[in-house]
């Protein structure tokens, strides 16, 4: 996805939120603005919106000295989620359909994202998610996929969130699947990285490996050798949240679980999607 | 009212707006909030928001080559609002306190703002503020000030909206009061100017003048010497919008009527206030 223009308040707004969240002195603050601002000057559109993103965080860290602005936050995400470990066990017991539960809660643990929004109300959106239908569905050919596929790539999104993606991923291997699941290489807004997929335990049920790229979402070019053989070896591919939407293209064994949180992305995806819809799609 | 950070990406969201307004050429539009950001890089929030305004929209005036952006937005606008006029009269004739009544319909035809928000529906608005009360109500205040004035001045706010205000105007000159209403000198975003105001009628109840500065609300440092002698001599001073709240400060004989679009304008406002809320203050 090209980035809009609407997309440049965004990023202006998106860095104040990671200034405040490093230090209270409003002088500083602004200055992380103002270098924003003054690298947009320069931007072409040209380029997805996580490749603009990354220069922008990396402004942010570097104007800040903060190496991980959200650090705090993606631990106590990280715990908060896990807190709720138990009562989405027992959802996923309760459910009719075990894997589609789990794909859903995965997509309602998305609503943990720093970039879109700051505010967010993961119960309720639990209710929300389970009680909603895809506005876009892919589960009958996701699970042809799955039937036959050896080989499963993962690709997260966001701290917390992992979490729910990490209930999806135990649901995966009861088909006796090989799960790869890919996270950050290192700080980028409240992405999950290897630290918080440790903490939490993921790598009891996925091996785990980084994009090797910085950005939010994934742009492949941007992407370690390593991560583009697991990409390119993988029988299916998930690939979780708004950024992986925006980074990634189509492929047919690509299947993009998301809420949608803007209305740019909703315009993009089109079908009448809105904000607030769930989407699961592999197109 | 000083000019928060979280303004700086409105006002380059409001540039773009209004480039939109005038070209479907992204790259003019782009070029457009390039310059705004520019401007933004060396502006000090201590001014306030309609002073930054000033300048921002002075950039998309020029850089646009159009002396008016929102010209057709506004006639069409004024139309729609006079469409409205009869309807609101009878609103008036059937309410228990035509005051109060005319005083809550010139609130919510100030939901016609371009600055704060693209969307928005009069009708519905004009519903939900019947049946709110005010959040902060200086009603009574009013009428005490009001049954001694006999000057009144009426700084309006945007175009559509001054039908609104018209229909107050009417009211109030049942009060034997001389009524001079203050619109901008030029064009600022949608604000209503003296074409407004004469194409709806407004000069047939009330004298009209200018602000004398092309600011969206009201700064008095920068207002001409009529507006300031009008300003200071009145018996009672109207004053509508959020943009007149951020730029004037508190007087006893000042009431403020205002629909909050605005998280930091409402944060400002203290009491509780959201937004959404009507706001009749005079402190």
């Amino acid at each position: 996805m090209k980035t809009y223009l609407d997309c440049i308040p965004c990023f202006i707004r998106q860095g104040l939120e990671a200034a405040r969240m490093v230090t209270d002195d409003d002088r500083v603050q602004l200055q992380v603005i103002k270098k924003i601002m003054n690298h947009l000057m320069s931007v072409e559109l040209t380029s997805s919106p996580p490749e603009i993103s990354y220069h922008v965080h990396k402004i942010i860290r570097e104007s800040t000295g903060s190496p991980d602005p959200y650090k705090k936050i993606k631990q106590s995400q990280n715990k908060f989620a896990l807190g709720l470990y138990p009562k989405l066990k027992k959802l996923l017991d309760n459910s009719d359909d075990r894997l589609l539960t789990a794909i859903k809660l995965a997509i309602a643990g998305n609503v943990i994202d720093y970039g879109a929004a700051v505010r967010f109300d993961v119960e309720s959106t639990i209710q929300k998610v389970l009680t909603t239908d895809f506005t876009i569905n892919a589960y009958d050919k996701f699970k042809n996929y799955l039937s036959e596929a050896n080989k499963l790539l993962y690709i997260g999104d966001n701290a917390g969130e992992i979490v729910f993606d990490m209930l999806l991923v135990e649901e995966l291997i009861n088909n006796d699947l090989e799960i790869t699941f890919a996270v950050k290489p290192g700080p980028i807004i409240n992405d999950a990285t290897l630290e918080d997929a440790h903490d939490i335990g993921l790598d009891r049920y996925a091996k785990l490996i980084t994009t090797g790229a910085q950005t939010p979402g994934v742009v492949l070019e941007s992407c370690s050798s390593e991560f583009i053989e697991h990409y390119e070896s993988a029988d299916m591919i998930i690939a979780k949240g708004q950024g992986n939407y925006e980074g990634l293209g189509a492929e047919p064994n690509l299947f993009k679980l998301l809420m949608v949180k803007c209305e740019l992305v909703a315009r993009e995806i089109g079908d009448g999607v809105k904000v607030g819809d769930i989407i699961f799609i592999n197109i």
